[in-house]
């Protein structure tokens, strides 16, 4: 070991990280204008925040997006990204941008303090796991990385391997009057993924009823597959 | 852990799980026709059945090719994801049609069945792994898949890191007369996975005989890495 | 197990592998012509050389760049693979061509030789890893893989997850007055991987000490992801 691994500094850009789907976020207050002309980012800010993680993308994205709705922020990239650590699914990055490192910092602690409530619908057993997402009211971030419709309940139906994904979504179709955003299957997604995931919309007691149902019919089929799958975190989505 | 993790019922929808490769196969008897509509089928039959892995695609497609023989069904989507729980290679989702839910369900019955034999040629070590396959007659499903040709022998020569295929395949081509139908590297290939991979036509004892070539030159080189490769099953191609 | 597992022979093709990476090296003589017109090479020489990987791909680039620098070698291929056994970056496979198998066998050995050293500055801990790499001189392997420019300077700021190589590539652009080559994210990159990259060339100091810079605050950020990262051999950016 050399020296410069003995630095027991903070960098100043450091603002949380959590184990939970080892995820970090950082903010840039005055990120390089030569490093910014190469970032996608849809908004060029010259304040960025970006969290960043292993595993998962529903959590961090439902998180961020109360982070949003609680700040003067905005999401101006998510990239996906195939890592969980050796999982089935993806990691992501999202990226957002405002006037004021406080506001930018602030956004990113919110993230924090709801991610473990958005990891409460994750259950996983050695074979694979089924996720589940739900909002009253979707704000940027969502709009943004999944075309969730502003304003509007939001939610996702989520299972590796692929095809419990597409059961969980028949199973949801068939509960509850809610409108299809999108079908993600391995070769028709962010990343060549082993997930099936249903993004729905609509009214808020249709849209939780449908991922409740096709949760249900996930933890089945999975269960078949090993283990009891479990969740890390107490579920939120009654 | 919350009610509904305890449900002991099991989905009208599954049909078998192997420890295999993490299979699962499942029969949708009548998909909702706007999911239907997102998936992303060549032919969009109202019974559908899918086989969907965690690690492996050719021990399934092989034992699938045997389901389609011998029902009434039609392979009508195969896609390809990064996956095998941090492995080099890939696992993939299989969709198959049919008027008859009791059709799809024999035909997924039926790889269930075969499994086991297709991934008797499956080696593997802690750097990597070599894969053969070989029939002597392939169906719909290698078709969809890997543009066998119907009715013809047909084989694959696969290896992660993809360098041992290349070799492999070097070896195959020059040991029998075989039609290359591709050749698969990590750029040029359903998936960004670390797997060289030749598959081949032709005569059906030229195809053995290059396959077996390309094996014994392929556990050659993996063994140089590490261990001894072993395969989980007895070898079905002699 | 059967008789062909007992095999005790060596491949004629292999040259060298070692454990760093689960890095392999062949060398194929005279490649069977149907095969080298399927690889997607620049050049179709018969004798290639492949140099393939589970994990890195830096260290295996900048190790074959002086493989290529002392021998009648050219690099006419780069491949890259979401792999690193579960991991969130890259591997790759670096094929090169040459006239002479003495030639090429000569530049695989040398690759392995350096393999080590460019794996000095490789920092790793359970929640992800930061790179770097750098030469005063970069040929043709670089410049093949990774647009470096010949002759010059050329350095890498690599991390994941991939907020954190974003971080650095501010931190290394703030420092000193380099070029930017590529900035590489999830979405943007090679394969959807966790890593977040800058490429750099320039003045050898400023390009050395931009990476001193960026290698710092990666490894503050890291380090507050869980373990002090800590290298597998020693750092040789110094």
């Amino acid at each position: 070991m050399i020296d410069f691994l003995n630095s027991t500094s903070v960098a100043p850009e450091f603002v949380g990280a959590d184990k939970a789907g080892d995820t970090i976020g950082l903010c840039i207050p005055n990120v390089d204008p030569l490093l910014l002309e190469k970032m996608h980012v849809k908004k060029k800010y010259s304040v960025i925040g970006i969290v960043s993680d292993r595993t998962g993308g529903g959590p961090q994205l439902f998180s961020m997006d109360e982070g949003i709705k609680s700040t003067n922020t905005e999401c101006i990239d998510v990239e996906w990204t195939n890592d969980t650590k050796g999982g089935g699914g993806q990691g992501c990055m999202i990226v957002i941008g405002g006037y004021d490192p406080s506001d930018v910092r602030e956004a990113i602690k919110v993230t924090f303090k709801n991610l473990h409530r958005y990891f409460g619908d994750v259950y996983g057993n050695d074979a694979g796991y089924v996720e589940l997402q739900y909002t009253a009211r979707a704000a940027g971030c969502l709009v943004e990385a999944l075309g969730a419709e502003e304003g509007k309940a939001f939610g996702i139906l989520n299972a590796c391997p692929a095809a419990v994904g597409i059961v969980m979504a028949d199973t949801a179709l068939k509960t509850a009057g809610v409108k299809i955003i999108s079908v993600a299957t391995p070769s028709h997604n962010g990343s060549p993924s082993n997930e099936g995931t249903l993004t729905i919309s609509g009214e808020s007691g249709a849209v939780r009823q449908a991922i409740i149902a096709g949760r249900e019919r996930g933890l089945e089929l999975l269960g078949q597959m090993g283990d009891k799958p479990v969740n890390d975190y107490p579920s939120y989505i009654q």
